[in-house]
């Protein structure tokens, strides 16, 4: 299971958002763009709203996913497919019991302390942080979406970005996006 | 479990964000504002930025914490108190198993479908929306604090209300917020 989630890792992204795949050389990859996509690191993306929270069991983490302005937009008017220029985030986060949370819910609730409750809060970072990036022209071969994934800031390598759009690919009838805007 | 459970929806909001008590009357209440405090709805708080994520197994909810400009603000400096003006939100929805992910994660890594990857998603809303109003001198007495919830838009019961402050006294050195910002 080991080696398939690491596997996994970057080859899906599907309670979360970006997948990545193709054949297409990029000229404009650079030490800061991702292979494939030649996608950069979006500013001030930790910022966006929230489109919807995931959990994913295989993948040890709990994770959100957040757009930018573009994005929302076509969420909240349910339009698809999404514009040029939507992008989608998704970040990962160990997920982590409370023993803080525990012992809170235990003392005002008058019970023993334990893990009764089952309370798990985001720790570090993990899984790197996913990118969908809309744009009908440059990327028509992938469904109109640049994928990009990257670890501590840095772009992760071409066998992550491959897998992307393979899965993505179930999700053809929503625009290639799995996540919904949960309300 | 079930009647603790219903009981401490409204009484705890820990890796959420809000809770309430006190019995100072309040006179500003009205039909749209909550009992004690008289916090109304805030504008807009959907599509603030997230500050992290948690679940709560016991109220079988996953969660997301968003805070407005003055709580992003607060948390990125690392400045304790919040100022005035600051508001924290806890939104909350049914922890649903995803069919489609777990086909989706099946169909690309070639294997059997069934729940083995434990791929968890945003159902329905639950368990309210919750707020954390600063205003040091109006909620002197709750720690510089006004809590609130709201069930369907509508302001919860002044019971609900009055337990949230009693649990976040807990987190009384971190001004009575339990959620950290997640990186």
């Amino acid at each position: 299971m080991k080696r398939l989630a690491r596997f996994a890792v970057g080859v899906v992204a599907l309670a979360g958002a970006a997948g990545c795949l193709t054949a297409r050389a990029s000229e404009e990859s650079s030490a800061k763009a991702t292979p494939i996509f030649g996608v950069e690191l979006p500013d001030g993306y930790r910022d966006w709203p929230l489109i919807t929270v995931a959990r994913e069991e295989w993948l040890k983490d709990i994770r959100a996913v957040l757009g930018n302005e573009r994005a929302l937009d076509a969420y909240r008017r349910g339009r698809l497919p999404f514009p040029d220029g939507t992008i989608i985030a998704r970040l990962a986060w160990e997920y982590r019991a409370s023993e803080e949370n525990e012992a809170a819910f235990a003392r005002v609730l008058k019970g023993p302390p334990g893990e009764r409750f089952g309370s798990f809060v985001a720790g570090h970072p993990v899984n790197g942080v996913q990118f969908m990036v809309k744009d009908s022209k440059r990327y028509a071969a992938t469904g109109g979406w640049g994928f990009a994934q990257f670890d501590d800031g840095k772009p992760a390598d071409v066998k992550v970005h491959q897998g992307c759009f393979p899965c993505h690919e179930a999700a053809r009838e929503r625009d290639f996006v799995f996540s919904r805007h949960a309300r």
